[in-house]
C-alpha cells in the first residue's frame, strides 16, 4: 500500500502541502530572516543506501536555526561522558515556550531538554570549555557530514541574532546565577548564534543527518559520528522534544522524529531508512514550518513509515 | 545480535532488574495500594502472531490505574469524531506534575494530553455524556479484549480512591468553570475512579492491548478497535506523554510507546510485532515503576526493538 | 487646608467621578448582578463621634459581594485563637487575581490572605466549624453592627452564585486536598455565597464598619467587637490586600485602608475618624469600582486624610 | 497610654529584641556582607522638630543594600513625569521573591514595583538616561540630606556584589528583551550595586529619611525633595511592597511604612513625625532583619504610632 519513493512522489507531496503558504508567518524578529521569500518549497531525502531525491527548492540554502541544537548536541556527545551532560540539562519535555525561563528558575537554572533555547546554550556553554575553537570546529563537522566544504555561517544573520540576544543572554545569566554556565555569555551566545546562522540547503541537510538514519554511521566519516545507542538516544529526544510545545501534535500527526528551525527547515528521521529535510520560511504559531510539516505528514503517511 | 524472545529471556530480564526493588516507593495515598507487596515483579508479552510469553508474577492481578487512561482515550475514539475530543483535550506533553492545576488554569481549561488527570477527566466526562453506562461499557471492552470474562473492578480500591479524591475534584471543577466539563462531577469521579481500580495481569494487559501493536486489529473483536492511523496517533501519545513527566527519559533509556500507572504496572508497544506489560509497585519519584522501566529497558536493548 | 467634612462636600466629590460612569464594567459573572444600572453612585460616611453623611444613592442597597470578606474574618477573629486562624491563611498581598489557584498549588493549599477567595473560603470553613449557624450569625452580627434589623440575604443573588460556583468549588476541593478544608465543601460555599450577598446600602455599611475607626468599639455593641490591636490588624490587611491585585495602586492613589466588591461597593477607614462607603456598580480591570475609587482618592485628598 | 519616647526607651526596646539574635541568618551571597557580625543592634530616630534619638549600635555604618531603591526612586520622581516612570514600572505587590524572573516574564518585561531588583534596576536604567553622573549624583543627594559630607560607597561591597550579579544581569537583559531597559546592562549594573553598597548609620539613615515623615521637605535641603502628594506616595509604596513578600505581614505586626535591605537595615516612617532607622544583620527566611522588625513593631506598639 506505500508508495514507492522517487522524485516525483516528493513533487506530488510538495503540491498537496503548497496551498498552506500564505497561511503561516516568516519569523520576523531579525531583518534577515523576515526578508526571506515564503514562497519557498523544497524537500530532500537522503537514504541509508546513498540514493537521494529532492523536489522543489531543494537545493537552496537557508538559515537552518535550531535544527543546529541537533549538531552541538551530537558534537557535546561525543567530547563529554553521559552523565557530564545529562547532570546539566534534562531530557524532557518542557511543556514551555522555547525561549521562556519560568520553568529555568523554578528548576534552578537547569534546562528541560537540549532543543530549547535554554539547554542548547548549555551545551553551546560545554562546548566553550572543552573545543579550541567551538565554531570552527563546526564548520569542519558538517562540512564533513555534508561532503560540502563551502557552507559556511550567515554572518549577517549571525550578526543580527547576537543585535536581538536580550532575551538568551537573560537565559544565559539566569544559569550562571544557579552554576549551570560556565563561560563567558557574549563569547558563548556569539557561538550560539553562529550555528544558528549555518546556511545549508535541503540537500545537504540530509546528507549531513543521515547519520541518525543509520545507528551513527555515515560513508563521510571514516568512524562512527554516534553508537547506534546515542543514535536512538538522539532520534528519541527529538521524537519527544524536538518541534518545541507541539512536539506531541508532531508525533501524533507524522509519527517520526524530527527538529524544526524558525528558518522554516525540519530535519527529519526514519530511523534505518533514511533523512529527510524540508523548507518552507512561513511558521505556525509554535514555531515551525507550517508547510514543511504537512509535507512531512503526507510523506510519512504515503510511504507508510511512522515509527508508531 | 537481537536476543531471542521467549520465556527464559524475560525471566533472565527480570533478575538484571530486581537489585532495583527497595529502591523506589509504593504508592501510599491510599491503604489498598499501599498495602501491595513491593517485591512483586512480573512480564508478559503478546505476539502480533498470537504467541505469548511471561515470567515472574505476570498472572497476580493488580490496579491497573493510569493505564486506563489508555483503554478510556481508546473508547472516546469509537464514540467522538476527532474534532470533538481534540478541541477539549490538547496532544502535547505537559512538562508538569499528573496533577497539576496550573497548566490548566492558565490554559483555558484545556488539558494538555489525555494521559494526565484533567485530560482522561474530560475523556471519562465524554463518555458519560454519550454512554448509557460507562463502568459496564469499560468492562465489556476489557472483557472482550482481554478474552477473561471474570475481569472486574477492585470496589474497595475504587471507593477508597473516591475517598481521596479531592484534587481530582478541584481538576473536575476548574475545567468545569472554563465549561470543559458537562456532567456532574461526582458521577465521573466515580467512572474515573473504577477505571483505574480495574484489576489485571500483565497477561491479561498484554492481550488486551496487543490491538496497538496489530494496526487496531485483534482476534478478540469481530472489526477493528482503532484504524491504522488511529492506532499509531495513540501510540504516539503514549510516546510523547504516556509516563507522567520522564516521558522523554522513558523514550531515551526504552524507545518505544508506554503507558504507565501508580499500581506500578506499565504497558508498552513495539508497533507491528508485540505488546508488553511489565508490574512492579515501588515507583519512581515521577510516578512509574522503577524496577517495570529497567525491565523494558533491558528487554528492548535485548531484542533490539527501539523504534528511534 | 483640608476642606470641611459635610454632605455639600460629597455631594460635589460624586461629580467630579461621574463622568467615569461608562468607563468600565458592570459585573456580568451573574445575571443578578449584570442587571444592575451603571449608572448608581453613592458614598456614606460615619464618624467616630456618631456624625453621618451622604450623598448620592447611598441608601439604596446593593450585593456587599467580597466586602462580606471583612465580615467573616472580624467574626472569625471572634471565634479562634490568632494562631489557628493565622497557620491557616497568610496575611501578605498574593500578587494573583483573587480566583487563582496557581499560588495555592505551589504553596500546598495556604492562601496568601483572607481577602482573596480561597482565603475568605478557608475563613467560611473555620466558622462552619465553630458556629451552629454560620449565616444566621452573621445576619445578627450585621443586624447588630448597623443597627437595621432589616439586612437580609439576597437569596437570588446567592442562589446564581451558587450555580455559577466552579471556580470556587474548585479552589475548596484544592484546599481539602492538602488538608486545609473541614466541612463539606457545599455547605461552605452555600455560605460563603449568602455572605456575598448579603445587601446592603452605603449608609448601613458605613455604620456596619465603623467599629474599624473606632479601635474596635461601637455604640451598636456593648462590649468591643475587637481589641484595638486587632482592629489595627484588620486595617492594615485591608491596606495591603483589600484591592484585589491593584492594592499598591489604591494606596498610592487614595492612601487608606480600603475593601471592594464587584457588586462595585467599597468600604474604606480613616482610622480614628470614620468609616466610608462608596457605591458605583462600574468596575475596572482588577475588579474594583471604578468610580468608586476615583470619588475615595478625590475625597481623602480633599479632607487631607491619607494615613501614608 | 503612649510611652514617652527618649533615649531609655529606645535602648529598652533593643533588649527586649535582642534575644532574637541568633535566630536569623546574616545575608552570606557575597563574602563583604557575609563577615558583618550578627550581635549588631541599633536603633536611631529624626523627629519632625528636629530631635534625635538613638540606642545600640546606632553610629555603626553597614552596607544599606535595598533600602536605596527608596533613593533611586525618589531621585527619578524628581527628573522624571509621573507617566514615564509608571509606565516602566507598577505599583504593587509582586507576592513573588525579590529576584524572581517568573512574573517579569509573564508581564512583558514590567516589574510590579520599584521595590523588587527588577522595579530598581528600571529605575537605575532611567537614572542613567537623565543624569550625566547617577553614581556621583546619589552621592551628592545623600550626602545634603544625612548633612553628612563623608558619605561614600563600599567599593569592595559594590565590587563583590558586581562579581555576583548573574542574576541581576538575567533580569536587566530580560527586560531589555521585552524594551524596558534601555541603557548598558553592565554600567546600569555597576550604578545598582553602588547604590546598594552605599555605607550609612542608623544616625545618618534616620536625618536622610526624614523628609518622608514631613511632606517632603527637610531643613538639609533648600526646597522640597517631593511634593506632599508624592511623599504620601513613595510611603504607600513602601507600605505595601517595602518589606519584600512579607510586607502584609510588617503592616499588620507593625503597622507603619518600611523598607528594608539584606544588609539587615530597615528604615521606617511615622508620617508627619518621624523617621526611624533601625539595624540587626541576622535576616529571616524573607530577607527582612529579624530583630529589626521586631525593635519596630515594640516601638510602634510602645509608642501607639501604627497608621492603621
Amino acid at each position: 500500500m506505500a508508495q514507492h519513493l522517487d522524485n516525483q512522489l516528493l513533487a506530488q507531496i510538495l503540491e498537496t502541502a503548497r496551498p498552506l503558504i500564505g497561511k503561516g508567518k516568516v519569523a520576523s524578529y531579525i531583518p534577515a530572516l523576515a526578508e526571506v521569500s515564503g514562497n519557498k518549497l523544497g524537500i530532500a531525502i537522503t537514504t541509508v543506501k546513498g540514493e537521494r531525491f529532492q523536489a522543489g527548492d531543494a537545493s537552496e540554502r537557508f538559515s537552518i536555526q535550531s535544527i543546529s541544537k541537533v549538531l552541538s548536541l551530537v558534537l557535546a556527545m561525543t567530547r563529554y561522558d553521559e552523565d557530564e551532560i545529562w547532570s546539566r540539562v534534562g531530557k524532557d519535555p518542557s511543556g514551555q515556550p522555547f525561549n521562556s525561563l519560568v520553568q529555568l528558575e523554578l528548576e534552578q537554572g537547569k534546562p528541560r531538554n537540549p532543543f530549547i533555547n535554554a539547554g542548547a546554550l548549555v551545551v553551546c556553554d560545554m562546548l566553550q570549555t572543552r573545543l579550541s575553537s567551538p565554531r570552527q570546529r563546526m564548520l569542519e563537522v558538517v562540512r564533513l557530514l555534508s561532503g560540502v566544504p563551502s557552507l559556511t555561517y550567515d554572518e549577517r544573520v549571525a550578526r543580527s541574532e547576537f543585535e536581538h540576544s536580550a532575551r538568551n543572554a537573560a537565559i544565559a545569566w539566569l544559569m550562571k546565577s544557579f552554576g549551570n554556565f560556565h563561560n563567558d555569555v557574549t563569547t558563548v551566545l556569539h557561538n550560539y548564534f553562529h550555528y544558528c546562522a549555518l546556511k545549508m540547503s535541503c540537500v545537504e541537510l540530509a546528507d549531513t543527518f543521515m547519520f541518525l538514519a543509520c545507528q551513527g554511521c555515515t560513508p563521510a566519516w571514516p568512524y562512527p559520528v554516534l553508537t547506534p545507542q546515542q543514535t536512538r538516544q538522539v532520534n528519541a529526544l527529538m521524537a519527544t522534544s524536538g518541534m518545541y510545545q507541539s512536539s506531541g501534535e508532531f508525533a501524533w500527526r507524522v509519527g517520526i522524529p524530527g527538529k524544526s528551525g524558525v528558518g522554516g527547515g525540519i530535519i527529519a528521521v526514519v530511523p534505518h531508512e533514511m533523512s529527510i529535510a524540508v523548507w518552507s520560511p512561513e511558521l505556525d504559531d509554535f514555531g515551525n514550518s507550517l508547510a514543511g510539516a504537512a509535507v512531512l505528514e503526507n510523506l510519512i503517511a504515503a510511504l507508510g513509515r511512522s515509527v508508531y
